[in-house]
C-alpha cells in the first residue's frame, strides 16, 4: 500500500491524493504554508490524516523558526497553529492534533529542543493512528458476518489515516480474518474519493469491490444486495450525531428504511464532547466549481448557482453502532459515549 | 428554447444532447440506423423524445425503401421496427410510438403513399407530445404551492420530449402562472443530464435553479429546503410502480422519510398495462465506462467492476400522485389508474 505521508530531511512528503488513481506522485511540504495549501486542496484528506499532516505542519514551522530568536520562533508557531486550524473547519481531528502539539511546547526550552519534541509528537500521532486503526479493525470486524456485502462511502481507508483505515480498516480486518466480504463503493461526488481512492485501495488488497454512483445506493439496497453500511466520520458530537462526507445522511436514511445496520468507524479523537449535537458542527462549503467542473469537464452551465457542502450530519438515532479503538458504542447516546470513550 | 428534433429535406436533425451545454450542435440522421445509433448514444434521450425519434426512424426507413419493390420496402420497414425497438429496453414510449407507426402501414398502399402516411404520423406524435405536455403542465401546476422549492432529477424537460417537458413542463406552467418556484436540480450521474440539461433549460427560462450532486438531495431535505419532489418516468406498470432514471428510488425513500410529497409527471403513453408491477420492467444496464470515465476523466481504476443500471423502480406506495394529460392520479393503484387513463 502507498504511504499517505512520510517525514524525510526536514520535509513532509505527501502522496498527492488529487492525482490518484491515474498518477502516483508526491507533494513535498518544506514549510507550514505548504501543509495548509495541501489540506485545503485535498492533497491530503481524511480526518485522521489531516490531523497528522497538521502536526507535521507545526514541526515545519518549528524547523524554519528555529534559526530565529525565541520571540520570533514562538510567533512563527502561533501563526502556524492558527493557519493550520483555519485550513478546514469540519474534521475535529485537525484541532485535536494541533492541541496535542501545542501542549508539548515548553516556552522554557530552546527552539531546537522544542523542534525535537514536536517532531517526536508528530511521529507519535501518525504511528498511534495506525495502531489504533488496527485495533478498531479487530474490534469492529466482529460486526461483519462470515460472508457479507458492505456498502461504503467516500474513503475512510489507509489513505485517510496513518495507515490501515477506519471503515476500510474494519473491512481489511474482516478480510484478514477469512471472512468473505465484498464491497459496494459509492463514487462520492463531487471529488470522487470513492472511485479514485476506495476502489483503488480495495483492489490493491484483492478485496472484491463494485463501484457505483451515489445515486445507485438505494437501488442496490432495494435488491437486497447490502448487508450493512460502514463509513468513517469527521466529527462526532456528545450525543452521537456524526458529521461525515456529504451523502452519508442519505445512506443512513436509506439503510434505516431497508432495515440494514449502519455503522461508523472512527477513533476517539473524532469525538467533540464540547458540542451537544450535530447542528452545532460547522459544515464546510466548498467551491461551486467542484460541482460544475469535473476534473476538467464542464458539466453544467458556467454560472449556474451551486450548493456544495462537503459534509452532512447523520443523527444518532439512525446509527446502529460507532466503532472506536476503546470499544463498540451500540445505539449511541450521550451516556454510553461518555462511558466508553472517557 | 432549442428544438430537440426537426424534420427537414428527408432528414431527421437531432440536437446532440451529449454535447450540451458546452456545445450546441446537431446530429443529422439520413437513415434509420443513424436513429438507432443516436438513441443508443443518448444524442436524443427522454422517454417521449425517444418515441418521437423512433417514429421518424420509421419514416427514414420508408424513404430509403420507397425506391425498392414492395417486398423489399416492407422488409426494410420490418428491419427498422426491430432495430429501433432494440435500441433501448426500458422506456415504453419507444414501443408505443413504433406500434402506432406500424398500425398506419397499409400493405395495399404504394410505398410512396405509406411514406407520406408515416411522415404525417411521426409529425403527429411529435406535435401531440408538445400539446399534451402543456396540458399536463396546466393540470399538474395545481399541485405546486404559490411559493415553493422543487427537487428534480435527471431531465424531464423540453429536451426529453416534443417540447415543454413533463416534470419541467409542470414547473414551467407554475412559473408562467406567477408562482414563485425555485428548483434543486440533481446533477444525475453518470451522464449528468441534470447538470447538463435541466440546469441549462431552467436558466434559459429564468426559473431559479440550484445545482447539487445526487448525494446532497437528502441533506437539502433534512434542512427543510424542499417542498416537493417532481420527476418524469420511463415506464409505469399497471399498479403504478415507476421506472425512471437511476436515483429516483432513493429520492422517493428520502421524500417519504421527510414527509415530502413525491410526484411523477408522465403522459399516458408511458403506462404499460401489460406489466403488473415494477419488477417486470426490463432495466437497461449500460457500459461500466460511463462510471469509470467521466467525459474523458478517468475517475477510477481502469478495471474496477461497476454496476451501472440506467433506471430503478419506485414502488407506487412511495408516490403521492402521477400527473398525466388525462388527470392527476392520487395514491396510484391499479383501479384508479385504469379509471383515469383508459
Amino acid at each position: 500500500m502507498l504511504e499517505t505521508m512520510r517525514w524525510a530531511d526536514h520535509q513532509l512528503i505527501l502522496l498527492d491524493q488529487t492525482k490518484l488513481p491515474g498518477e502516483v506522485c508526491y507533494f513535498t511540504c518544506t514549510n507550514y504554508q505548504d501543509v495548509v495549501d495541501a489540506i485545503k486542496r485535498l492533497v491530503v484528506r481524511g480526518a485522521p490524516a489531516i490531523g497528522a499532516a497538521a502536526a507535521y505542519g507545526m514541526v515545519l514551522a518549528a524547523w524554519s523558526g528555529s534559526q530565529k530568536d525565541s520571540a520570533a520562533f514562538h510567533e512563527e508557531l502561533g501563526h502556524a497553529a492558527r493557519e493550520l486550524a483555519a485550513s478546514r473547519p469540519t474534521a475535529v481531528n485537525l484541532f485535536w492534533a494541533l492541541d496535542r502539539m501545542k501542549q508539548r511546547i515548553n516556552p522554557a526550552q530552546a527552539p531546537a529542543m522544542i523542534y525535537q519534541t514536536l517532531l517526536e509528537e508528530a511521529h507519535g500521532i501518525l504511528r498511534e493512528d495506525l495502531i489504533l486503526n488496527q485495533k478498531m479493525g479487530r474490534l469492529g470486524q466482529e460486526l461483519i458476518p462470515q460472508a457479507g456485502s458492505i456498502l461504503t462511502h467516500c474513503n475512510a481507508g489507509a489513505l485517510a489515516t496513518g495507515g490501515y483505515g477506519t471503515a476500510l480498516g474494519v473491512i481489511r480486518a474482516a478480510h484478514e480474518a477469512g471472512k468473505k466480504v465484498q464491497v459496494f463503493a459509492d463514487e462520492t461526488r463531487p471529488l470522487l474519493q470513492g472511485a479514485r481512492l476506495t476502489a483503488f485501495e480495495l483492489m490493491e488488497e484483492n478485496i472484491p469491490v463494485t463501484l457505483i454512483t451515489d445515486s445507485m445506493a438505494g437501488s442496490v439496497m432495494q435488491k437486497g444486495w447490502v448487508d450493512l453500511v460502514l463509513v468513517g466520520a469527521d466529527r462526532i458530537t456528545a450525543n452521537g450525531d456524526v458529521a461525515n462526507k456529504i451523502g452519508t445522511y442519505s445512506l443512513a436514511v436509506l439503510a434505516h428504511a431497508h432495515g440494514i445496520p449502519f455503522y461508523v468507524a472512527a477513533p476517539v479523537s473524532t469525538f467533540d464532547l464540547t458540542l451537544a449535537a450535530g447542528e452545532d458542527i460547522p459544515i464546510e462549503e466548498r467551491s461551486p466549481e467542484e460541482v460544475r467542473n469535473i476534473f476538467g469537464f464542464q458539466s453544467a452551465p458556467l454560472d449556474v448557482p451551486v450548493f456544495n457542502p462537503a459534509f452532512d450530519v447523520t443523527p444518532h438515532h439512525l446509527i446502529s453502532a460507532i466503532i472506536t479503538e476503546k470499544g463498540i458504542i451500540h445505539h449511541p447516546d450521550q451516556e454510553i459515549i461518555k462511558k466508553i470513550i472517557l
